[in-house]
């Protein structure tokens, strides 16, 4: 680490996480080479800490980094392609028709690059991923400074990138050993879903998570129809098969969870593992609602995601942290589920603890890496500030994000990304957009 | 009129919202003494208008005007101020105490500067306001720049404003005659709710609102207690005796109806009757789901609002735009529910009929004013740009918003408020929010 991960940042709002729902007012976070060393008044960090880089957050509040529990990176470059469609047509005539013609390394390295840009604006210092040649994500992640999840996936279909489920979980693993050891770059097995992935590879998966010691993260209980299907077809819900197969367990990482009955709540908590919400792309798409509130009560870790650009349209963690409370509040017919402490929990440590990474990030405490997050609040429509916490998942958004640090490194420096060239992004992007809108539209007409 | 009101404003994208859907590629509206002149394509205006001032939007979509149909606009000094806690809770703890100890014509005033700030940073052009002291929130919009429609408020009970029915009556009809003929500031008759104001009263407001041609803005089927209250008090349901009382009719404004049968949207529709959707006021207060598509199908007149800054926290309409289009599809279990277009036609032609304003705004035509917004779609995060369209409505948001216009006249110039003191207003609302606060701790001590 080098000097410049040393530093007193000093907050007028600093929310640890830990313990939930406290906001110190007028607090330091001391970082020494990338790590939190101490957090404590202001005043007196100034006296102990003299030798360091003080940094001024003075109309700010500061927080964890954000972790964005289940996206797609690459798919940025289809944000807003065709929007306002039945899944089918969507996926059928537009998504699938674009993915076959475009996806490759060149793709997901630009996509990536994009997803990064929005991400780091946004407060997001971590996502976990799901995609073809993540090895390219893994490069632009850590070439941005930023904490990636890899997913390794498998999916029993041909693509681009493997030819069959052997060839998606060698190159998997290739994967995994590349990057053995990174200090922001961590993986986990990811086949697609329940009904694109057979028995015998999700039996091999299970066991190799547990020999490398990984989690496993898979889209789960999405639609209605997604059950239904693997009740015909297996006759049982796909979570019953995934127990049966060995996938529940503390490692699991389930996405979506519209369909939950409650016995399959109880076990989710009894085997410790954990839920990605993500209440946009389920409403966007019609999937369902995932019961939050309910999950919540029977202690089951529930993580937030964004899932793709392409089905949100943004991987904007606040916005989707307002959502999920607005959504929880009407589902359970009670404005008091799922208050804001519980909610931003979920982007910061909850995400943290699905991830296996609750020892290293997700609140600001000593020990843990200075991964971190600062919103200027002093804007007209953040003020004014009764309670710091309600105003960032309610009245904030994305564009309060001034600051963003990741093992100490400042990743976006008063608005301005540090490790990332903005333009050249945009204009690859807009090229991009270009051949992809085109052949969208032949597509359209063909 | 000033020169500085003739213009032509280049964009690469000129969303007129009439007809709907329409996208013009490099596209200029020519603006002569505030009112749009011509819509052509660019190469066209700057051969034919070159003597005007020609102003480049080159990264941007330019769209009508937002209208914010209902808000109460003082009450963001009330942002935040007790949140996740269950609707009586809320109101008799916090909101009403805080209201009965502060609400007075600084408060509104300050109040509603500061929401005047937000909303023209969010691109809202005109909002209809329902509150106390309407002559101050009338006075700041005036002195602002901003269109603003002051319900004329009517209830029950006594206030720091008004001692009675026929006080509130009186007090409003000298505002609509102080107002009489301001090109900016137009009234409504404001009666609060079915449930706050008796029949009495609503019959003379119904007679008065015909006589002086004013649309009746009016809170109605907000939540179903409300529904259940008045058939036990009066035997049928709000919107019935609305009708009964003279008030159902094209001047009906209709806030949040959350509870509507079908009957009921039938005869919104054949009276010609509009509705004002707020869904994130009434996700967060558990309050019920407006059945947007439903009413859309139906031909009803539909507006959008953001409510109050206490139970929303913004008035930031484009994210209200977003929430109302994944509410829709995930209510309606129809991922093309509620077309991007016909969202932002809520915010744009929608809410300019529900106000009677259809004629002088809401749509990008020649003879309307040129109440208009420029958002710039080149950051990360609303690339590649696929469906402008989409972009604004699905990843976009206020944060997008660089320049407003109304009648012709800037009023947010690359991002800089020009007839309103952002630094002040935020300092005077810093003193507000102590204030508040300190007083709402006592009660909770109380």
């Amino acid at each position: 680490m080098n000097d410049s991960a040393s530093f007193v940042a000093h907050a007028r709002w600093l929310i640890p996480v830990e313990p939930a729902g406290r906001v110190l007012d007028h607090h330091a976070v001391v970082v020494r080479d990338g790590r939190i060393l101490a957090v404590l008044p202001s005043a007196q960090a100034r006296e102990q800490f003299a030798d360091l880089v003080q940094v001024e957050l003075p109309r700010h509040a500061l927080i964890p980094g954000l972790i964005n529990a289940h996206t797609h990176a690459a798919m940025t470059l289809l944000r807003g392609l065709a929007d306002d469609l039945p899944l089918m047509p969507w996926l059928q005539q537009h998504i699938w028709p674009a993915e076959q013609r475009f996806v490759g390394p060149q793709f997901v390295r630009d996509g990536s690059a994009l997803a990064a840009a929005e991400m780091i604006q946004a407060g997001v210092t971590c996502f976990s991923d799901m995609y073809f040649f993540g090895e390219e994500t893994a490069q632009v992640a850590a070439a941005a400074g930023m904490r990636a999840v890899i997913g390794l996936i498998a999916i029993d279909f041909p693509s681009a990138y493997a030819a069959d489920a052997d060839d998606y979980l060698r190159k998997g693993i290739a994967l995994h050993d590349a990057w053995r050891g990174h200090v922001l770059i961590r993986t986990a097995f990811a086949p697609h879903a329940p009904y694109t992935v057979s028995d015998e590879p999700l039996r091999r998966i299970a066991t190799f998570a547990e020999e490398l010691d990984l989690p496993l993260h898979i889209h789960l209980h999405e639609t209605a129809h997604e059950v239904a299907e693997s009740e015909a077809r297996y006759g049982m819900r796909p979570l019953e098969r995934l127990a049966q197969l060995g996938l529940l367990s503390p490692r699991l990482i389930g996405v979506h969870a519209t369909q939950l009955l409650a016995g399959e709540i109880a076990s989710l908590a009894a085997q410790g593992a954990s839920i990605v919400h993500c209440p946009e792309s389920n409403m966007k798409l019609a999937s369902g609602t995932c019961p939050l509130p309910a999950l919540l009560a029977a202690g089951v870790n529930v993580a937030i995601g964004t899932d793709g650009a392409a089905s949100n349209n943004d991987l904007d963690l606040l916005g989707e942290l307002k959502t999920a409370g607005l959504l929880a509040k009407l589902g359970a017919a009670d404005a008091a589920a799922a208050p804001a402490p519980a909610l931003l929990h979920m982007a910061t440590l909850g995400g943290a603890r699905a991830l296996g990474l609750d020892e290293e990030i997700g609140s600001l405490v000593p020990g843990k890496a200075a991964d971190m997050v600062a919103l200027d609040l002093s804007a007209p429509h953040c003020q004014p500030v009764h309670d710091p916490i309600s105003q960032i998942i309610y009245a904030a958004g994305r564009e309060a994000v001034t600051d963003v640090w990741v093992a100490g490194r400042r990743l976006l420096h008063e608005r301005r990304l540090t490790t990332l060239d903005a333009a050249a992004i945009v204009a690859k992007t807009a090229e991009w957009g270009e051949r992809i809108g085109a052949a969208d539209h032949n597509q359209d007409s063909g």
